[in-house]
């Protein structure tokens, strides 16, 4: 049985002022809920019958068995699943020379809770273990951006910090990456194992104060080069073409 | 002044149903309707006049001046803007061998409106100007994909089509890519510049019947290979991934 204080709870979780207060977040459906468990502490476990019996061994500080229907009250999604669940938002340090030895993504306002999720997921996939934050970057835990992580964000850690902050103090000679209309060719440059690539803004691209922090500017080409064509590619997606790329120089 | 009757007609066509009775789509924003005019039969323009001033030589078959108030009430957006459109859906004829001479894409049931606007978009970045739909594949005309592509279905055009009978009337020998978590490594083996590449849906990829036409089974791998990680991409990011490889190989 979820008491209406309970439902009041989870669903307050949508709004950042509750997370921030309650340093919670909210998961929901079978198989994000089973990829966050064991890689964050869960604070209160909502499921089905069905669901416990399923999975005898999951241990939350507290569990509340629930039917479908009340679960539906306390979800946010449109489609409820079998189980919800509240995890503690972790407390990570955060050493920006992390950064001299393994690449890293940063981003810049980076608004769109589902291109944030998109571009953890795509993180994870390409083996980029950390992600430094803008303060203006939309928030992890915005159920929509855990819930389009698909789990990775177990995987993968963001710092939220003042991006021009950080970058001037990595070791000196970290190379800052970034993409710009008018940069060097992605694919006719060497790209270095480790270091930071900056995504920028949805709308804005990467602002005036970090892009002079990047040294090193690339251009993501179209094809064939000069075509009219659109003006640019999703966050998410461009991040991908990057990463890839990255990641291909060191296999072949 | 915006008639009932208009409002009414101009927010039928957020539905499918309506957009095939009338062959029309709508396109909301001052970026999106000046991208699409001149590419699209313009049915029915509704702007304000500051919006009219600034745009003295866009035709539409009828006008309507409107306050800002007066096209919130018509529009689908949240935030709505200074100029709407409705266009009539072209027709396209569909020729298989096309996929003979140039890079084409064939989508086997992606189901999110964003998703297929956002390939849209990947496509016209990489040139490519066809794309086979199967049936069960979200609707271009879906007010949420047309904003989605950010004009680029100007320059793509979409081909609704049984899929399996498609890939079996191209030409022999037309290669036909598609990915799977167990095809061969992306960056180690010859790309066509020509072929279709085969993206499957979001949850379930290629389907058996699809599957059997892939005569080339790719692989995006991921980085570490074999870390455990997310257990796929996106796949608007993988389109992405995989179009980005292929044109890389066309230039270097």
């Amino acid at each position: 049985m979820l008491s209406k204080n309970k439902i009041k709870f989870i669903r307050s979780l949508e709004q950042k002022k509750y997370r921030k207060e309650e340093q919670a977040f909210l998961a929901e459906g079978n198989k994000l809920v089973g990829d966050l468990l064991g890689h964050f502490e869960c604070r209160l476990l909502v499921a089905t019958e069905a669901w416990q019996t399923a999975h005898p061994g999951v241990t939350a500080e507290e569990t509340v068995v629930v039917s479908k229907d009340e679960l539906a009250r306390a979800s946010l999604l449109k489609a409820p699943q079998e189980v919800l669940a509240v995890f503690r938002q972790p407390a990570y340090s955060c050493d920006p020379s992390v950064a001299a030895t393994e690449l890293c993504l940063a981003l810049d306002d980076v608004q769109d809770p589902g291109n944030l999720g998109t571009i953890v997921r795509i993180a994870d996939w390409f083996g980029i273990r950390h992600i430094f934050c803008s303060i203006g970057t939309a928030d992890l835990y915005n159920p929509k951006t855990v819930q389009a992580t698909m789990g990775a964000m177990a995987r993968v850690r963001l710092h939220y910090v003042a991006l021009p902050e950080l970058l001037q103090a990595l070791p000196e000679g970290t190379p800052v990456y970034g993409t710009f209309l008018d940069g060097s060719d992605l694919y006719a440059q060497p790209l270095s194992a480790a270091g930071v690539v900056v995504m920028g803004n949805e709308g804005n691209g990467i602002s005036a104060g970090v892009a002079r922090l990047v040294n090193r500017r690339l251009l993501i080409p179209n094809y064939p080069v000069g075509a009219p064509t659109s003006e640019s590619l999703n966050v998410a997606v461009a991040t991908a073409v990057v990463c890839a790329e990255f990641r291909r120089g060191l296999r072949h």
